[in-house]
This record gives C-alpha cells, sequence and structure tokens, in this order.
C-alpha cells in the first residue's frame, strides 16, 4: 500500500494511492480517514492524484541518518567504512516534500546529492531485537540527503552541512509493501544518472540500524532513519532538477532555485 | 519573570515562579492563562511550588549545541578551538526536567556532565542579523549537555553519544530577564563542585551562535541552543546527584539511576 500526505483546496489529509482501472485511467488518492500510524480506513473518496500537491509523507520528530554505508561510497570521498556506523541527526525543518523547490543554502558553494532509502518508524520503540526489527517500520520512502560538502568537511560536526533548511526532501510517499533487503537506489540530475546501487550493497542492513539507534534512544512514530547513498555523489546547481528512484517505491523530484 | 512548566493532578501547565512575601514563605506558581510562547496572562491562580512536579519547561523540536565553545574545556580534551563552531543536535526524545532522573545508557561506561546556558527561542526565525539576535529569544535556562564519552571517541559523529535518551536535562524554568554575557556557570556531583566558567569567557557569544545558526536554517518557538560547557567536566555514576547552577537562573538538579 502506498500512504501519501497532500493537500488540495487548502485541506490536509493522507490518501492510498490506487491506479485508475479505467483504460488511460490516472492513479488516484482513496481519502484515509483516521491517521495511518494509528488506526484508519480508506474512505472510498478519491481524488485524481494530479489534483493534489505531495507533502512530505510524515512530519518526523528526528530524523536518524548514517553516513558511510555503502562501501564505494565511502571509497570515493577518501574514506574507510567505520568499524561503527556514523550516525548524525537532520532536523524536522530540512524536511520538504516531492515537487518542493530546494533552495540553496547561501552557506555553501558545493551542495551535493545524496540518494537514500528512508525507513518510516510506524511505532514507538526502544532496544528493539534484530528480529523484530521489521515491526517498528510503517514503509519506505525515497530520500535525497542533500550536504553542503563544503561546509561538511569545514566543521566537522555536520549540523549545518546537513541539517540546512531544505536539506530533506522526503516522498513521494510511503510504500508499506515491501522488502528493503536489494532495491535499486538512483539519482538523476536533468534526467541523466548520477548514482546507481543496490540496498544490498548496504555494509548494515535496515534491520542492524534499527538495533544500532534503539540501543541509545527512543524512536517515535513518524521519525526517520536514512540509510546511506550509494556511489556517485556530486554537485547541484541552481536550475538543475534532481530525481530520486528507488526500486518498489517511486521517484522524488525536486528543482534546484535560487534563494530569495 | 520565571516560566515553569509543571504538572499537577494531572494536569500541564505553566506558571510563573514567585517568592511569597509572608514570612517563611515558599516560591508558589502563578499558573498562566495562554501559553508562554503566545500571549499569555496571570490568573492569580497559586499553587507552591513544592506541590508541582516541574516538567521540562520547553518542548523544543530540535536543540542545536556547539562544542568546544570555552577555551579550557576544548583544551582539557586535547582539542583546539575550531575556527569555526561545531555545531551538533541533541533529539527532543533526549530531553527530561529537573528532578527526572537520568538512566545509564547501556552503550557507554563513560558519561560525563557538561553544564551548559541553554537559549530559548521564542520566535521563528532565519537569517538572523547579530544586532537582532536578542529579539528571537525567549529566555535562558539550565541545561546539562550528557556525553558518551567513550562512544563520542568511537563514532566520529555524535547522534547516538550525545543523542541517547535523558542526556539533555533542561531545568528548572526559564528566567526571560538575563543578561547572558557573563554569567557563573557551574557543575556539582553529590555537592561538590567539578565545572566552574563564566559565560563572558565562551568564543562565541549567544548572538554570534544564533546567526551562525540561523545562517543555515530556521529555529522555531521553543527551539533551544547549548552554549557549550567550561572545563572540568567528568564522569558520573549510577547515585550520583548532579546539579548544573547558573547565576540570575537556578539549579537543575538530576539524579543518575540504573536502567530498567
Amino acid at each position: 500500500m502506498r500512504i501519501a500526505r497532500f493537500s488540495i483546496d487548502g485541506t490536509v489529509g493522507f490518501g492510498v494511492v490506487e491506479a485508475d482501472p479505467s483504460p488511460g485511467g490516472e492513479p488516484v488518492l482513496d481519502i484515509i480517514k483516521g491517521h495511518p500510524f494509528a488506526e484508519f480506513e480508506r474512505s472510498g473518496r478519491r481524488v485524481p492524484l494530479s489534483k493534489v500537491r505531495l507533502l512530505p509523507p510524515v512530519l518526523p520528530s528526528k530524523i536518524v541518518a548514517v553516513a558511510r554505508n555503502y562501501a564505494e561510497h565511502a571509497g570515493e570521498l577518501g574514506n574507510d567504512v567505520p568499524d561503527v556506523p556514523m550516525t548524525f541527526f537532520k532536523p524536522s525543518t530540512s524536511v520538504v516534500g516531492h515537487g518542493d523547490q530546494v533552495a540553496y543554502p547561501s552557506i555553501s558553494s558545493d551542495v551535493h546529492h545524496e540518494a537514500e532509502l528512508a525507513v518510516v518508524i510506524g511505532r514507538m520503540c526502544r532496544d528493539v531485537p534484530r528480529e523484530r526489527a521489521r515491526e517498528v517500520i510503517l514503509g519506505y520512502t525515497c530520500a535525497n540527503d542533500l550536504t553542503a560538502r563544503d561546509v561538511q568537511r569545514r566543521e566537522g560536526q555536520w549540523a549545518r552541512a546537513k541539517g540546512f533548511d531544505n536539506s530533506c526532501p522526503l516522498g513521494p510517499w510511503i510504500e508499506t509493501d515491501l522488502d528493503p533487503s536489494d532495491l535499486a537506489v538512483m539519482c538523476t540530475v536533468n534526467g541523466e544518472q548520477r548514482q546507481l546501487g543496490r540496498t544490498g550493497e548496504m555494509v548494515r542492513s535496515v534491520e542492524d540500524l534499527i538495533v544500532h539507534i534503539t540501543e541509545s534512544m527512543t524512536l517515535l512514530p513518524q521519525d526517520v532513519i536514512l540509510t546511506g547513498t550509494p556511489a556517485g555523489v556530486g554537485p547541484l546547481h541552481v536550475g538543475d532538477e534532481v530525481a530520486v528512484t528507488i526500486e518498489g517505491i517511486g521517484t522524488l523530484t525536486n528543482k534546484v532555485v535560487k534563494r530569495d
């Protein structure tokens, strides 16, 4: 099931994305009664997907991200795979959705794309044992862990380099029925392929990361884990259209614009 | 004015801390109608401070902290003062209040206290010019930036080392009428002084930090900035009572306990 958060005519809601079975039909949203992180049902009221604005599918209290989780990407930046996962936070103020513009931050002149599988947490959890890790996941979406590479190199800790406004596009929706263990992850810039990898290459699996993070901290419903990026990261420029596509989920597209 | 958040008989509210003018009188809370981050007034309904449970005075969407902002502390850990401030996040799930127990995290055997002046943001802001930095501040409180020093050394990025549950005691209340430029900051463990410094020794002032952070990201009402710790950090053990006292604010006390 694909769960999208959307706005239409000033109203915000969630809906289940469905194919329209009629010939040439466009996808529709079946509007949800209730909240997808609790009990909900489909209302049967449908709106065409093309008529809504998609919003970030979650409003995370925190985003926990992992660095250097694909060996080839670690290598391209001259780093080793760390013995212990390197985890960092992105704040809620960094989140934008599919189709939103990304304003180029004034603090950087070297913003890179990083396509990543994002795990959406479905229930409050702590000290999750590996064999129960899948139970705390509501689903998966696409993420772009935008990184001010120049700031990252200078500052040692990455709050500004990876936490600037608009630095975490998420979307287009949450796919709840998916095996995350070996999915293609791709990034294109202006239609040209830049990153391509498979989640099967991840040094630490989704389950490993949930165990590792929840050893230390509680995850809340709507919290997000970013699982690292495959090789091929590179700069974005004002005017670029950057797209993250993950097999079985869909495509998250954002345009880079000049800040007002 | 001192604004506390509290619970009594299952109800949560905010109140203004007042001295009781009667001889031998104890401090009381004048309960607030409205919300301290918006319009509010005092109700005139008073409860003795000793009858309530103090809660963390804010529910921050994010806590932005700065490392190595006192030269003597940077030196005691063998670090230089960085050319650019090192900023990192602590998550909302790390926050506890005055009097709350701090469970010793299972991932560490070397948790250190770090007494810090905490700045509570009062209004949404971005790109704040230095001369207007004070305008975005609601007030100040005490913080203990608890740090799993062993994990910090191993992991490179500090999400687990500084983001574990209970790692951010805040309180006891927000003092709104305070000049933060030269206040004594003290930490005691079991009544014995461990840290003592003055905010006047900070490498970057409160105003500098607001400018630096908001160059990159939006701050929201209730967000918190931790301004760094003076020299004297050291380990805590189960059973310890750790207290952060800041001149003009008060004392934030927490007991370290074994995790269940």
